[in-house]
């Protein structure tokens, strides 16, 4: 079988993309949307809402591609110019669409109102063009030709974009759709990229190029390895052999896991499995562990809820640290750390809880407890430990360098339990 | 004055960005860092690990930009081309070079651990290049010049991207600079865009363009509607009669704030500013609104603490919840709302308590309560109100527009105190 491999590639339309006001979703969303199709993205472009700009973008990428999402600028104001950029390179005028029109009326009835002209020009489309569904807002998409390349453009609110790719361009591409990649992917924590292949696996990286071409990439606790597999490698057996290649490397004891789950998802599923329920007793991440657990569907089944204790006196009146603890050792010390867990524990009920007392900054180093000091503890019905860590960073990478530190520890306590 | 407008544009390197493994963060972090130069980025490109096309693209970019910022490819694993590339473009070959041995052998030391050859080849770089201190990690950056185009690269880590721009790269594009845009935002919150521009205030939009460029951007909890300001408006006048223009406007009661700060920065310095504590009681949120708020530097001023009851077990236990309640009403109720504002105020001990009971989903409805629903109680000293609210979306986004709904109902329970 010969494949044909179809490009694709994506162009994004928004100033305030460029302007720093907000972080692109889309790239991403689309891309986990078009990877089970076998299709991944040759190139992505960002452009500002710039008539002229845009139009020659499109023109050249319509040469160079054989599928082009584009997002965004199909919104209701003025500053929103893909449909006149689209009919300008299709070289059409806008014209009413009687589906476009129908697609208003029943869309504006979902949310409760009624469409008219003067609400907004959602009726309009480039001649020849056909209006795309959008499950999710008021917006039409557009699906058009120009020259051989088939452009799809999608609303740039992430959510209708993703609503309608899934539910009305990716049914479309699903005929042009070749077989997928298959990607391997090894989780480890705690080990920085350059000592893993430099100093403990030296020849990993050609051992696993055998298999496929190989990534490395580090991610906030640790770094994924990944396999983009070929295709006489798609199967059991040499998935297996990875395992087994990978285990018998120093690394194997920081391997939290293969595939792409998070570790909030594999926290859930393996604690559910066991039927154990969880807790925090949160300080310095101030209730993000807890919303991390809570962003799995189906976590209610083993995360019972938690305290958090950013000032002292919740520490002392809600779960029960001493008073003499914090004056003797600080609020960020070891032993408050167990004593924030053992007595969250008991308030919360839960079989293991996990508590975090540290120093986020940029404020509130002290004497040998620099900004970045972590002290994570982990309750049980036999007992309680706790660890000292310190990570760098500004405040809201050391929060969740804390927190996916005390979630890798309860890993630890699940699987050991 | 003349002003000579430099083009500034930006290329990201990585098949995980493209596979959809990671989302992108270093365009937008890039933009805030080259914004107070009056710089903006032209057009950004994320292109995989491939030799053939990023070279092109670089060569086609410095043709086109007068500064070209490039991410990623510059770590010590074989995907890691950039250097490769660059000297390619360069026509040159890869050789050693001091300063970037120096580089090497000081960060490695910061680090606590010992340089050599064999660990990495961070003393490599393209002939006639120079290489930039990497402030937060251990690959050095490269500035070359390709045509008459300034190239610098940077590591892909965005906490070393950021590092290296800001405090390498920004100082040396100053002298490059020319004075900066002026945005003015109105951030506004639960009136959708068209309401706002066909329906409540169909003039608007025109108003606001004799100040600058209009843009429009819809974001979680409302919109945000910016004016890029003309240089004759960049002064206290101006942007006072735009305050004017929008509060006379029906839109009055729905602006929280003007300017970039987010709702929970504008919580904390106005708690801040009053002497109120405040806290939650969290169930379908989970902790999100508790670490958003957390996510604040100096929130620890007026945040105590809050409970994260997500088991019925929680909310009778810690914040007293009256058992018949939840029986008679069910969890999601504007009683229960209301009992665990109130349990949690006297348990944390806080000014005002924000609680939430809601249906994140996807499952947990039942009938007259979809997925959406949620219930939100505000508790002070003169007593306590719960509203009920229904929203879309999937999980993660419910429990943000939750948190965000309840953010917006606590500043103004701070602004009437």
């Amino acid at each position: 079988m010969v494949k044909i491999s179809l490009r694709v590639s994506m162009i994004i339309i928004g100033d305030e993309l460029l302007n720093a006001k907000i972080n692109d979703l889309n790239l991403q969303i689309l891309a986990k949307e078009i990877a089970p199709l076998g299709f991944s993205f040759k190139k992505c472009t960002v452009l500002g809402d710039k008539f002229d700009q845009v139009t020659d973008e499109i023109q050249k990428q319509s040469k160079e591609n054989d599928i082009l999402i584009i997002t965004g600028g199909l919104g209701p104001t003025k500053d929103d110019l893909t449909k006149s950029i689209i009919a300008n390179a299709l070289g059409v005028s806008l014209v009413e669409n009687e589906l476009a029109r129908e697609y208003a009326i029943k869309q504006y009835a979902n949310f409760g109102r009624e469409w008219s002209k003067e609400n907004s020009h959602y009726h309009m489309m480039p001649e020849g063009s056909l209006p795309l569904y959008n499950p999710a807002g008021m917006a039409p998409g557009i699906h058009a030709k120009i020259d051989k390349c088939e452009v799809f453009c999608t609303p740039g609110v992430p959510r209708e974009c993703q609503a309608m790719v899934r539910e009305t361009i990716v049914p479309m591409l699903k005929d042009r759709a070749q077989s997928g990649h298959e990607l391997f992917i090894c989780r480890t924590h705690s080990i920085p990229e350059e000592t893993i292949f430099f100093k403990l696996c030296p020849n990993l990286w050609e051992t696993l190029e055998e298999f496929g071409k190989v990534s490395s990439l580090p991610i906030i606790s640790g770094v994924d390895i990944t396999v983009d597999l070929r295709p006489e490698h798609q199967n059991d057996e040499s998935r297996q052999r990875l395992k087994v290649i990978l285990e018998e490397t120093p690394l194997k004891d920081n391997i939290w896991t293969y595939g792409p789950r998070n570790i909030e998802e594999v926290i859930v599923h393996e604690a559910s499995a066991k039927g154990l329920t969880i807790g925090f007793a949160e300080s310095c991440t101030g209730g993000l562990a807890s919303s991390t657990i809570t962003d799995v569907s189906g976590s209610s089944a083993v995360f019972l809820g938690s305290v958090v204790s950013y000032a002292n006196s919740i520490k002392e009146s809600i779960i029960h640290v001493k008073e003499e603890t914090l004056k003797e050792n600080g609020a960020v010390s070891i032993e408050t750390a167990s004593e924030m867990a053992n007595g969250a524990r008991k308030s919360l009920g839960a079989d293991i809880v996990i508590s975090y007392t540290g120093i986020a900054g940029p404020g509130g180093a002290t004497p040998g407890k620099p900004v970045g000091t972590v002290c994570i503890g982990v309750a049980t019905k036999n007992g309680v430990s706790a660890s000292r860590y310190e990570f760098r960073g500004d405040r809201k990478r050391l929060k969740n360098k804390f927190c996916q530190q005390g979630l890798i520890d309860l890993l630890n306590e699940i699987r050991s339990s």
